[in-house]
């Protein structure tokens, strides 16, 4: 029997202990937004790491809600990965759509069903409990680990750049492991090797100082949603294109591998069609379904509203009318250069149209072929049978860049929960087979890692060249 | 002293009786959207007309608020002018608005404050009392008078035009006389010849069965306000022009006359832009400014919603969205005709959107040298010293057509009220000046159509022909 062996047969008797303590941890509430629970569940999350585990964890404050970091290590001449995750959680509103409360933790068929238990408790918990059965079992861990827990994911990580830049010394790590988000929809796991950034805006149209009369002054005066319509239909045409001048100039494309991997990807365009009711796959109607969510930036109007709203109709021409809109990027794109674009595009186009900017989040990608990734493709198969899903980029933002930009580290996204894990909504929930084998592939994970040599902190995977040469 | 002098020696006389009077007929809500004081103010009127003109008269029902109709003559070879008004009101709402409540008359600074007292009452009341005056001074009218009032204008006119039709034989007449709307913003009397007409609509996006995560699906789910963006952009282009395929086809443009009338108009369009805010003049820009209100069709958005409208940012693509919108139609174009076209358009450039027709008004335009203004432009000219404006058509819509369409009769708003009368917004008034002037005027008309010999119904003003010709 193998170390490794050995740790998974432990797992597997402790099963329904673990599930009881998962209960216990996501009992707690922590909702960050509404500064809900906070200090008790930081304090519950030390303690767990610090009374199994043979680590010392830290509580460290930041401008907001504190950090937690622990540090087994350093064995010389082993790799140090980084775990990230986060103890805050979502609002769980609206109450009476739980069928059982969100913080009175609930098993029907299968599932344990309480607010955070998906997004993200039991991901970095299962973490912990990998890393508690290595000790348990073997009274050492294999390799070197960094656990760190931020309370602010679910809010924006406003704090979590400065952090991560102050604490860069106790962060040294060869590689960071987020086990966030589902698995892939079709259940066959997958590892993300970056996600899209983000921007969003707002467009204010003012065309005069009170609504008027459409027929007494219908051709004279100026309609602040006709001037929004008109500015919104030089961002992006018909036909779906962005046409934003210079938006699309940093964009990398995708490299050989990214491609052939992308390829690869089983769709099921009608799983998602039936998921959300829509008809037609939104233009341009020539694109890959994984290419519309890695390498194609977006714009996206969240919210348009001017003029009159209720039953009937009112002859008014709104003097006033915003837009809220959103951009994902890709590979390559600056939050700030895109700004500056759609900034300038707003001005050439509609000088009268206020822009406001709102928030920025970079992209974040590394490379495919990054030789960190084997370990997390071997830990897989070793527990699974079969090599995990490779996907370049999620469609959505997570503060990646953080740990891949800012300390410059290959970043993967391992995650662990079901697809249908109802993240940020009612009834979320894991899947207790999800649960068990995120145990399995962590704790494989860092058998993987026991097996290897440290490599030499010039591997080109950190080259950030590299990134952009596709 | 001329018959005419001697009944505008009487009404001077009379001025204060008549203040108070208008100030007792106005304090009687009538409030048709909310079915308040309907019976009461339409009996209250019946009694004004049948009291001292020496008329009786009836109340007739509708489908909804009934009609009071009063008729002297006929006198053989005497014109008849039917003088159209409304005895309902708008809803006063909001109160505290209000300097002095609105069903307690009050004069200020030469004005008296109620709702509906320039919308209409006092307008219509100015006939009934020159009619009063004739009658009382010479016991006899100089020519065939229709007095007809209904109880809905201010909700439509639901009702009006089947009015008409029934009675057709009762309202025969040479032609109509509506005074509503206000004198010219340069305190000139104004005769307007017609006004523009009307049709709402609505358009429905939706883009699937619900929101969704703009990271997670942003590229793959369409966007129901893009939808509408879209579409809304080949209605009408950046540059002000509609660009609906056939909605120019019917649009008669200005006659000789009407064009050098309209070109007579003093134009103000500095105290315009002060009074509703704007800085451009809406495009297209090389339009003169009563062309924009009179001789072209409109489209404005009077509303747009869908999406997120709450503070910060939001990241959703929303499946739904609506718009709400008028056109003001201009001479030859058809309410039926319009929305077909507007309903084609759409169903060819975003089929997936739905088309909701709402309301639609025709048009109305009595040719600009129908013989019957002359009798109008007199009795200016001999209350007020010079001749009135002469405006081809009005931006707003009123129900005209169902004279001038319908009976086929020369149609002529003759308005009495202040510029500023505050129709349909708190604080309501008429000076009264403009009311006194109203009385007069009304009784010089009078006295102009007596000393004429009634025009056979062959006359070319009548021939539809005519306004078609340009
Ligand atoms: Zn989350
Ligand atoms: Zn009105």
């Amino acid at each position: 029997m193998s170390d490794l062996e050995a740790v998974l047969a432990h797992v597997d008797v402790q099963a329904h202990d673990y599930v009881a303590r998962l209960m216990e941890y996501v009992r707690q509430p922590s909702i960050s937004a509404q500064r809900i629970g906070m200090d008790e569940a930081a304090m519950l999350a030390c303690d767990i790491i610090s009374e199994r585990l043979g680590m010392e964890a830290e509580l460290l404050p930041t401008a907001g809600f504190p950090c937690i970091l622990a540090r087994h290590g350093p064995i010389p001449d082993k790799p140090t990965v980084l775990i990230y995750g986060h103890y805050d959680v979502q609002p769980p509103e609206p109450y009476e759509a739980w069928l059982s409360p969100p913080f009175e933790p609930t098993i029907r068929n299968g599932r344990v069903y309480a607010r955070g238990v998906g997004d993200n408790k039991a991901q970095h918990f299962a973490h912990i409990l990998a890393l508690e059965a290595w000790h348990t079992v073997h009274g050492s861990f294999p390799c070197n680990v960094i656990l760190m827990l931020e309370g602010e994911e679910e809010v924006g990580s406003p704090n979590l750049a400065g952090f991560v830049r102050e604490h860069r010394e106790r962060l040294a790590a060869d590689f960071v492991v987020i086990s966030d988000g589902h698995l892939h929809e079709s259940g066959q796991p997958v590892i993300c090797f970056g996600n899209r950034g983000f921007v969003s805006f707002e467009l204010h149209a003012r065309t005069g100082s009170r609504d008027a009369h459409s027929g007494n002054f219908g051709g004279v005066m100026p309609n602040a949603i006709w001037s929004l319509v008109h500015l919104l239909g030089t961002m992006k045409n018909a036909d779906g294109y962005i046409t934003i001048a210079g938006l699309h100039d940093q964009v990398v494309p995708p490299s050989n591998r990214e491609r052939a991997a992308t390829d690869a990807l089983p769709v099921d365009l009608g799983a998602v069609q039936s998921t959300l009711g829509f008809r037609a796959i939104d233009r341009p109607e020539d694109r890959p379904y994984y290419d519309r969510l890695m390498f194609h930036p977006t714009l996206t109007i969240n919210g348009l509203h001017g003029g009159y709203e209720g039953e009937g109709s009112k002859a008014v021409i709104p003097a006033t009318a915003f837009a809220k809109c959103d951009m994902r990027l890709v590979s390559g794109q600056t939050p700030e250069y895109v700004m500056r674009c759609v900034a300038d595009h707003v001005h050439a186009f509609a000088p009268d149209v206020e822009f406001r900017p709102l928030q920025g989040t970079p992209p974040a990608r590394t490379p495919i072929d990054s030789p960190y990734a084997t370990y997390l493709i071997e830990a897989v198969r070793a527990v699974c049978g079969s090599k995990p899903l490779i996907q370049a980029s999620l469609g959505a933002t997570l503060p990646t860049h953080v740990f891949s930009t800012i300390l410059g580290l290959p970043t993967f996204l391992l995650p662990f929960a079901n697809a249908d894990e109802a993240n940020h909504a009612p009834n979320e929930n894991i899947s207790i087979d999800c649960f068990m084998s995120g145990i399995r592939i962590s704790a494989a994970l860092f058998a993987a890692l026991g097996r290897s040599i440290r490599m030499t902190r010039k591997d080109p995977s950190h080259d950030p060249d590299n990134l952009r040469s596709g």
